[in-house]
């Protein structure tokens, strides 16, 4: 069994990263985005003040990194060349050094595509523009360029997103039998999580690696969205106790080979009322509506607008906050967007979430999300945990 | 007990960047960065593809949210208006809606300062740059304008890391009860981060908020230092079983209002060689070292030099791997850095880590970090877990 993505799959996706590249005239490529990177080479590192740089020319790969992760890159990546820097700032900045390499593959004076004119401002770090230090070289922008690939998943992809949903309800399935009313969420968050990630470990053996550095593992949990909380779409968590009558809003996922699936489910403890049920039964008509809308061919947008018709038909947008989801793998948000105004076309090994919700402010929020994968003909679910509110009730 | 920063703080804040700003001659700040948003307002949120704004302006403060966050910012954010749109991409993308509300606020041939020219590419987000929609605005780059005030901490500040640093202590003792040899690693950092926040949620009571969306509770782990892996400094988790004689390399912390500390140790596991003797010392040597060369009123850059100076007296820098350390607080890595290569002095107020380490290709690594914060006549230790080999060896 193999958990993370293969060599073949790394050199295939550099070469085509390098030949889009090319036929948009670019003679070689950098990348600063530490998911490109690991995209395209498969090297999962903390992303830190210290910029990190993948150079895709003609004839090789070379990754441009700190001393500190020599070792772990000539481990983990898949590249032709690892060539190191001491540290940021350092008595040279790194920059400058990079210039200069780019320099030694003849490129001070070649057509640059980049996914950045430098490298972000993350932890703290600060530097000039690739432009700046090589103002020879035309830099053209292509930030799209790694996102339009990581956007079609391979069935590589895919086997790692499955597996991610297969742990993802593993912790959602214990998240929902330790919670009960009394119990503080982030208790049963954490129990859950740790309960589920020791399963995952020693089901999988040491082949499995999360290639996660924010949660390396499978987890489920609560995040805020509980009793009258659960109204606020992206709650933070407080630590609310739950009480009966409470509606909860779930997330569930697991790392595997650095991709993630998404579930949530909104979990009623009783006594369920009617406007629990009605609320309840009216989000499960928006996410069957999106389903129901989502065919290979279409425009993104349609999802969107198949929903917010369902919403205006039931006089339900004084309750609408967002849109009905987003493409996801490697990030936990991705382009494109179920969104009004995303006109991209779905296509077979897009991977989205579809969660539609209603949030009626003082009383409740309703949202379950799932992750589902785009085939030639529909599409496949890849989360599986009930969604009806009877399986979804938590004893008072 | 208040376990967040105050309104009063805030306010202060906001007033301070806004008069910076109008020092540097800009009429108005617009702040991306969500960070920054939240050093400013208090407003805790998860930065997704739809962007967020911060515009400091004379007269008020106005936060710019898509919709989804309408009644959690009313709810969290210190700041006198809150304006929405829709969604992204939407059917008009937000930062023209952007450009609209500048516009309304007599900004639209403002001098404006800004932390970037537009929101940065989170989650795929893609838009234009602030300069493109108000075109007779000028926008001048103030990145560092509210990271130099991060960089010196209040009294409330200093608080919430102390809070952090009590509960990462916990639960790296915890960790350090539970490791034995036949463990798997990350069960041992699952089960005392669990057990950890349990205690602290319980201890603190309903008044902690940990505003954080990715830890939110107290953890420690290994994160894949084990064994020979111990000398990858960045290594990422891969559930390896804990073996008599490892040395591991720990990580503790806690989110306390949005703020972190940071607590690293080395442990060995039994039987300990001299080998192991030898180094572990070496690197408690250079700690002491930096601990003697942290003083107010010097040069960050000094410290780093000291250490590798000692580094270089002993022959170690083929085991040398990066700088001392770095400043932390809401980032878990800020500037300024204990680099040789950054001359920004050391004021009271700032909180650094102290973590030079040994990285021994194919035999271990060794490193203990701790958080400090900066006083008027020299540094207050934040962290305080046993430091010596005795302490922090694990029973074979």
């Amino acid at each position: 069994m193999r958990l993370f993505i293969s060599r073949e799959e790394h050199l295939r996706r550099a070469g085509l990263a390098g030949a889009e590249a090319r036929r948009r005239g670019a003679d070689a490529l950098v990348l600063f985005n530490p998911t490109h990177i690991f995209y395209l080479t498969g090297f999962a590192f903390i992303a830190t003040e210290r910029p990190t740089a993948l150079i895709v020319a003609d004839d090789a790969t070379v990754l441009f990194i700190p001393r500190l992760e020599e070792e772990h890159a000539y481990a983990d990546a898949v590249v032709d060349r690892v060539v190191t820097y001491p540290e940021y700032p350092g008595e040279t900045h790194p920059m400058p050094q990079l210039a200069g390499l780019l320099g030694s593959l003849g490129l001070t004076r070649a057509r640059l595509g980049a996914d950045g004119d430098g490298y972000p401002g993350i932890m703290g770090y600060r530097g000039p523009r690739l432009s700046e230090v090589l103002p020879d070289a035309p830099v053209s922008l292509m930030r799209d360029l790694i996102e339009e690939m990581m956007m079609v998943k391979s069935e590589e992809e895919l086997a790692l997103i499955r597996e991610s949903a297969r742990w993802g309800n593993l912790a959602h399935a214990l998240l929902q039998e330790y919670t009960r009313s009394g119990v503080i969420e982030s208790e049963v968050s954490h129990r859950a999580s740790y309960d589920a990630t020791v399963a995952m470990v020693r089901a999988l053996g040491p082949e499995y690696r999360p290639l996660s550095w924010t949660f390396p593992g499978a987890r489920a949990g609560y995040r805020g969205q509980v009793g009258k909380q659960s109204a606020i779409a992206h709650a933070m968590t407080t630590n609310a106790r739950i009480h009966a009558g409470d509606v909860l809003v779930t997330g569930a996922s697991a790392a595997a080979g650095g991709y993630y699936s998404e579930l949530e489910r909104t979990m009623v403890v009783s006594p369920v009322t009617d406007e629990h049920r009605r609320f309840f039964s009216l989000m499960l008509g928006a996410q069957e509506t999106a389903f129901e809308a989502i065919r290979p061919g279409r425009p993104c947008a349609e999802v969107d607008r198949a929903v917010r018709a369902f919403f205006e038909k039931h006089d339900l947008m004084p309750y609408w906050r967002h849109h009905v989801g987003h493409a996801m793998g490697i990030g936990i948000h991705e382009a494109p967007f179920f969104d009004i105004g995303d006109a991209t076309e779905m296509r077979p090994g897009m991977v989205f979430t579809v969660e539609p919700g209603i949030y009626v402010p003082g009383f409740a929020g309703f949202r379950h999300s799932d992750t589902l994968a785009m085939t030639e003909s529909g599409f496949e679910m890849l989360t599986y945990y009930p969604r009806d509110l009877e399986s979804l009730t938590i004893p008072g």
